[in-house]
């Protein structure tokens, strides 16, 4: 699979998790260089294990079958444009939150669309949008050793994307993936990322999501 | 403390809870005729319990020093504007959410000031409003002896409504108490319960809220 924007703290979590589980991951980056110095210096970081992961430009990482959205959200649909007949038929997962800095909290903005992933959805309506990964704390997920126990909730309108979306999760140690429904409930997960990320902020912790009594 | 509309499932569940766990309450209605049925088959269902639970009217349900807003999310602010005076520098407690159902899904609304929380505060200037009591299931609430276990989300602007809603919240069992910042957070907050509504529906369960880490 392969990651757009991969370069940043949410994208090398994810490389390194999925790497670490049997994926081969494509980090991109929109320089090529940049991406593959931070995919070296993420497997020697890992001696112990054999990570398939490699660094290419934006549109190398869109040659994959699977891809994740990794860039800043505003920078999502911009990066998207010039790859959408690449990422045709494809399943494309949205992991950017609308948010913005005030004071001691994070808030939640309202996207067009109605949240980032239907914004990409929109720009991409040939490809099987799914949003996914929204309340992980980045550096527990970039750490191996950090024990993570989350749950991942999953929406879209394609049945194909959910279960691609889930398999991803499932080869990640410490995730479990979870249905959410529709692309319509993107908007709500990912304004929830507002209230993790405030919690961490407020009670000094990197908090989780768990989804008791499923 | 009193709830208003509360002989609606979510304030039946608040009211029990809160009685077992050694606070008055007072379940307010439009129809005090039925308030006092409800407490009253309340108070018949858990026959071992000494529950102070009373029925009134919402004037009189508004007299307490907590009052808790537990109409649908339609007619909070309806209900609110004749108590206004009634409800100068209390502790308010908003739990509706703007929710509405769209197959099998529920999916957020955004009410005006973007919250139900935030209408409530704009509505009542000079009483001291939380969010609270958003994710969790009405049923396992009234039932005491569902076992469940949930963490409450509280925000608010003012500290002394964050303390007083977490001393309720700490009172009934099964519930924790997690400061989640300023009102601002209630938007998502609130949008978050679709899908919590939504898992139940799809996954056929009664979920509950885990923040782990805090």
């Amino acid at each position: 699979m392969g990651i757009l924007g991969g370069t940043g703290p949410a994208g090398r979590g994810l490389a390194v998790r999925l790497a670490a589980g049997g994926v081969k991951v494509t980090l991109g980056s929109r320089d090529a260089e940049r991406a593959r110095t931070v995919a070296e210096e993420t497997r020697a970081k890992w001696p112990g294990l054999e990570l398939e992961l490699l660094g290419e430009d934006n549109a190398g990482a869109a040659e994959a079958d699977v891809v994740v959205v990794a860039t800043p959200w505003e920078g999502a649909v911009a990066t998207l444009l010039p790859l959408r007949e690449q990422l045709r038929e494809k399943v494309v997962i949205s992991m950017a939150n609308a948010l913005v800095r005030e004071g001691r909290e994070m808030l939640a903005l309202i996207p067009p669309r109605g949240s980032v992933a239907g914004a990409v959805q929109a720009t991409l309506p040939d490809s099987l949008v799914s949003a996914a990964f929204h309340h992980l704390p980045a550096g527990e997920m970039e750490n191996l050793d950090s024990g993570l126990e989350a749950d991942v909730l999953v929406c879209s309108d394609h049945a194909a994307a959910t279960s691609a979306t889930e398999s991803l999760i499932e080869a990640m140690s410490g995730l479990r993936a979870i249905n959410a429904g529709s692309l319509n409930q993107a908007s709500a997960i990912e304004a929830f990322t507002a209230v993790f990320i405030t919690l961490n902020m407020r009670h000094k912790v990197h908090s989780t999501l768990r989804i008791a009594g499923i």
